[in-house]
């Protein structure tokens, strides 16, 4: 007898060298499986609905597993519990639920929430870690809005994920892109079905190079429709993405 | 000749042992005086509005100093650009104004203005750094309001700060001290002339002790009228304290 569980998970991303296990690496699966083995005499297989890269951050990120057991006799508070008391201090179980047998956290998921911030003015210690010190000349909000508009929709995004790809198809559907300004912080908000890897923080930084008026918005509207990783601009920093929310 | 300057400061207190200068610690005085030797050759004395301890953050400090030259001489903005280059990422100097050559950081303030940020649900890796986890009972809201609408006005608040004084005086005016709720955030404004040492962590963890049911409301405001420090809660922790603003 196996129950399927959800687990809810927060994490601050600085310290870990991205969700998926690797021998001699701090991950967070590493840390949240070796934890789990403590509460289920098991290490078991997790299913996650974003594998974030190094250094990105989640404050909504969903992961699926079985343990054994019958659901009326787990317990989840108590699970909950011991788990955060388990974790290091920079990832958090925030919610753990009994599911059908046969959820499934990544190929159940409808679509996936980033933000990517960034500090427009001064430097800022206490957001330093989950937000992009933008240096440079200022940023063009009618160019940033323009490359968002025409983000959304279905598209080729293979110019915005590494070429070495594990990928086999590469067109995605964004359902939103916004930036929004809040005070000194311009934070891009985006929804698709899925993301390849990188490819929120390759939107990010082309989208800058256009806002810095060194390339041209049709250039980038160009990008949207096959072309290779090379035609794109660089990636952006990891701290500044965070995975806010997966919807089922 | 000599020109006086006011230095508004941003920094995450976690790594510091504090503001003051110390030998042997890693202080933001020490990393702030050694950023303007560099840039001036001269090591200034500073003058700081709230004496943050070890821990505690600020996103606005308020720091004065005198340097050499005439203010016509000076290029504030480039003062700023060099100061934030030379100083490490947890402290930074938001802006850099000519003041009339008598201004005191300290003296003249009429008010500073700190936050004290709780969380009240789950842990949140990414909130750890600025806001202390509340792990126990339920807090009773409307009590941790009655104790914040009793310290408001001028009182002898000598039990909320260690007894191995440096003050000498312990009336101090409470100008606004008000609970608010954000989310799973619990937050405490508090505006006064000025603060005794540890004295918002001190009135923290008295007023959790009301809200929890260990202490009455009736002995919370017999605090105010000069009880020794041994008849105050505990001491709060410092990572949610964030010096807010300074008022001249």
């Amino acid at each position: 007898m196996v129950t399927a569980l959800r687990l809810d998970i927060e994490y601050d991303g600085a310290d870990f060298a991205g969700w998926a296990e690797q021998p001699a690496a701090r991950t967070i699966e590493g840390v949240l499986r070796d934890a789990l083995d403590v509460v289920f005499q098991v290490r078991p297989e997790l299913r996650v609905a974003g594998r974030t890269d190094a250094g990105v951050h989640a404050s909504g990120q969903v992961v699926s597993l079985t343990v054994p057991g019958a659901a009326g006799d787990l317990d989840t508070r108590r699970i909950r519990q011991s788990l955060v008391g388990l974790l290091p201090k920079d990832v958090c179980v925030r919610r753990v639920t009994v599911m059908p047998h046969d959820f499934d956290a990544r190929a159940d998921a409808v679509s996936r929430v980033y933000d990517y911030r960034m500090l427009t003015g001064m430097p800022s210690p206490l957001r330093r870690r989950r937000t992009l010190l933008h240096w440079g000349p200022p940023l063009d909000r009618d160019i940033l809005h323009a490359c968002a508009d025409l983000t959304v929709g279905q598209h080729d995004f293979r110019a915005f994920t590494p070429t070495d790809t594990q990928h086999v198809f590469f067109a995605r559907t964004m359902l939103e892109c916004v930036w929004r300004e809040d005070e000194d912080e311009l934070i891009l908000r985006v929804e698709a079905d899925a993301f390849l890897r990188q490819m929120v923080r390759v939107l990010v930084g082309t989208m800058l190079e256009c806002a810095r008026g060194r390339r041209e918005v049709g250039s980038f509207a160009a990008l949207l429709a096959g072309a290779p990783r090379s035609a794109a601009g660089p990636t952006a920093p990891p701290n500044g993405l965070t995975l806010i929310a997966v919807r089922y």
